[in-house]
């Protein structure tokens, strides 16, 4: 039997376009001559589809749209379609419809609905309640989706699975696993899922298919990476990460295929993600143009350097707008980047604007030089960016990093005015981690921007480490917070002073206020900002 | 059996406060002869804890604070006490402890974990796995956590229960059942929640004590409203709604109590939850005052109203910035309201600033009346507003409405500026409703504010209606897509214009992105905008 994988990217909520893509790797399959063709979970909807899965009109265009664009497209060939569907008792399931000659032979339904971190599925779905296979051509099939082949490697509470569904399917004598995903990316996340099913496919001794969903939806990454294994847990076929991508495979001989070699899971990963993360954001809503405050430090600097990649130098316009406290280095920094980037690069001044509030809210129109004038220049700038957009059409890329958002060290409506926040999820460590990966072939980013000490520029000499720990502490802190889950006092056993540590967790929860204000981040930790961490606003927890 | 209700505000993550407040409770109780002191859902942590649930301190604090602040105060009291425990497999349970003498003589945790709408415990919890009553002083109680006694009255497709809480504990014979609960406030809710209550102890023919929590946390209002039912269904007893209250009430006589007349839940009690819910945002973060921008307009009118019932006259600043867009009568008609209101108010005109903005994007310095422009205008304001936040200690509230949220009539870091979004669960609509009630005694906003044409004042002539349609129809349209969830068919059906209901609902669905950066919304309808309705911002499905 020959299998193809067909590894896409759909959009949420654009159901036609999403089965015509599917009729359109159908046919190909079709003249690959594959018997069957498998899907990612949720492929005619897009994942998350979230509360669109309450409005009736959605669930009945994706019948309908089942219907009329895909079953017809099934001639001779079987297809793994991950869908939706709504029982005679209106409960929803997460769905492989098992398609052959335009006939749904069998449905699997999802048995294990995550419902922790970014997960929602016990709001939407009803979980399965019958463990199944299909016979297809001599082949006993069983079909899985996403989280059911990952009991036993959960650790969420939420996550405390009654039933193995491998292992129940398998009592069924299956001949392969076949499961479909829509598995978001984090750093190490594909060596963690491919690692497990390794080790299960080693256990069972019978192929394991993998098919995961690439593309970017609102924070969420999906990598792809889809693979096949062999009967024997060795990865034999490897679909691209971050692309579309299709393969066919012939079962057959399956063992005698060559273990492909590891792959490496580092910084390019997150590089890759971000930039398909902001292609996504774009293209999927029909924009084209972006627009950016380049200040001359490595966060704007690393955020232009994946818009260029993203959306083509030519469609990205950065802006530098000095104040009377920015260094003469800054402007000319960014000057040379954009023009290394070859994007389009003006200087637009604050001064103008900035003086008109003093002269309205300072007596004599001079600076005090308090926080409210600080933040007053960033919300100029965030004005400016936001004018560009409404006059020209561009969209506006926030610059932010996870250290600052997590310590509030940003201004609501200043700096944190945007679309989308590109490198909210990286702390700062690892934007420069990010920048010394972009130029490592030659000098993209300046290593002046790269070397210089980090300052907001708000006011005259200042410097993050004025206000914040110093970056290589803070990250090591945040990261045992806000990922790791650690307590006090643990934290405060690998070597940092539990008085600081205090300290960064209160301020991290007393600026929620500001987070919940902030555009989607798109997600390359375990532990983003975002809909994945839930926090009270309200509240006077003191760590 | 004397049995006191103790309907408290308690403050998220505030454990130590909680407890004390608890045990001040308790004392009281104890003066009063009580036998038993019966406090809300989650009383130790306040609801919703959200995520703070899965940090460990919390946890830990929790479980010391009661050792160490309740338990020693339950020498010759009972208390049940909601509050949340970790088993010994870490996980966690929503909980009611019944105490006696310092020990903690039974455990009910909750069965039915909602997660629905702004609801997420089967993020957090897990269920009850017995079924079970205490006896005490000869009485058998039947203690149960809120959901658990809403089997067959919740339609949420994630509702769907297998167990019957009450039905359950009936069979073990109860002389009494006693609910305690968070149960979040929209209009309607309290006589839903006392009709459903009613019929249940109807059926059973034992007394129903409820007690609710009162106070706002983030979006949601509790507004307390707890009740006793003796064994026929009537309400013998009532606490007051929207502010902390206590009762003790002698269980042996109560079929002899006079039921209590029917409350009539009108617009009043949304104006006492929006106070209840500004005056919990600042003081349970220990802010005072607010400020915030008088356009002339209604809405910021029965803002500025609110927010002084909430706060006090003396706390409110209320700022009217006009510009070369803004009528005469508009400054003038909110000098009034703010002479009415006794509150402070200033006359700040944006023009200074707006030139400087047109001079810099402007070849010579003229308006070219673009939405670029309009836009600018409502961001001077909101930094205008953020200056004084800053530089003064005060909170700026926004004062934008749901109809305008629904379909982006709002400027991203303009008017959207601010912490809270005190009416941005009314339709407009509603909001003329309200200001109607405000002046039902006399005339606080004035009447020109009341029948002014609505316009935003960002260009020559502009009205509401030249963008948006008639709102008695937006407004309609809106409620029976968000709040009944009706498809366009069904909304067609009901006499809209069918292209008009599909223009609406693409339009409340395209600016999801406006909406994931506004502030928290106080929710008193049945779906607001806030963490009850999640919806993707990069999706392109067509109603």
């Amino acid at each position: 039997m020959k299998i193809a994988l067909a590894q896409i990217n759909p959009v949420v909520g654009d159901i036609k376009h999403n089965c015509e893509k599917i009729v359109k790797y159908i046919e190909k399959a079709k003249k690959e001559k594959a018997d069957l063709v498998v899907f990612p979970e949720l492929s005619t909807v897009g994942y998350p589809p979230k509360d669109f899965l309450f409005v009736k009109d959605f669930i009945k265009t994706n019948e309908e749209m089942i219907n009329k664009i895909i079953l017809p497209a099934t001639d001779e060939i079987a297809v793994i379609l991950g869908t939706v569907r709504k029982d005679e008792n209106k409960n929803l399931y997460n769905s492989a419809f098992f398609v052959y000659n335009r006939k749904i032979i069998e449905i699997f339904d999802k048995t294990l609905l995550p419902n922790y971190d970014v997960f929602d599925e016990k709001r939407y779905f009803s979980p399965s309640s019958q463990i199944k296979t299909v016979e297809f051509k001599g082949v006993k099939v069983a079909v899985n989706i996403c989280e059911d082949a990952w009991k036993g490697y959960v650790f969420e509470p939420s996550a405390n699975y009654s039933v193995d569904v491998l292992e129940e399917q398998f009592k069924l004598k299956p001949d392969i696993f076949i499961n479909i995903s829509a598995s978001p990316y984090h750093l190490g996340k594909h060596r963690t899922r491919l690692g497990i099913m390794k080790e299960k496919t080693d256990k069972y001794g019978i192929p394991f298919v993998y098919v995961n969903q690439v593309g970017a939806n609102d924070e969420l990454i999906f990598d792809g990476n889809s693979f096949v294994l062999n009967e024997k847990g060795k990865e034999v076929i490897r679909l691209k990460g971050f692309e579309e991508d299709f393969k066919v495979v012939e079962l057959q001989n399956l063992e005698d295929f060559e273990e492909l070699p590891e792959l490496k899971e580092d910084i390019s990963w997150i590089y890759k993600a971000l930039v398909i993360g902001v292609r996504d954001y774009f293209h999927k809503l029909g924009f084209k143009k972006a627009v950016l405050g380049l200040s001359g430090g490595i966060d704007s600097a690393v955020v232009a350097v994946i818009a260029s990649e993203a959306l083509g130098k030519e469609n990205v316009l950065a802006i530098s707008m000095p104040s009377r406290y920015s260094s003469e280095g800054s402007v000319k920094d960014a000057e040379i980047l954009a023009k290394n980037l070859g994007i389009d690069f003006r200087v637009i001044p604050i001064e103008p604007v900035f003086k008109s509030y003093l002269s309205v809210f300072n007596k004599d129109g001079n600076a005090l030089g308090d926080v409210a004038e600080e933040n007053v220049q960033a919300r100029i700038r965030g004005n400016y960016l936001m004018f560009f957009a409404n006059r020209e059409g561009y969209v506006v890329l926030t610059t932010g990093n996870k250290s600052e958002l997590a310590m509030g060290y940003c201004t609501l409506y200043g700096d944190m005015s945007g679309s989308l926040a590109v490198i909210g999820d990286l702390y700062k460590t690892q934007v420069y981690e990010l920048a010394r990966y972009i130029n490592r072939e030659k000098e993209i980013i300046p290593v002046s921007i790269i070397k210089k000490v980090p300052s907001a520029e708000l006011r005259p000499n200042q410097k993050d480490e004025d206000s914040l720990p110093p970056y290589r502490i803070l990250d090591q802190v945040l990261k045992l917070y806000l990922e790791e889950n650690a307590s006090v006092e643990e934290i405060a056993e690998k070597g940092f002073d539990k008085d600081l540590v205090r300290h960064i967790i209160n301020t991290v929860n007393k600026n929620e206020y500001k987070r919940k204000q902030a555009p989607p981040v798109l997600r390359v930790s375990p532990k983003a900002f975002g809909t994945g961490r839930r926090m009270p606003i309200v509240q006077n927890f003191k760590a």
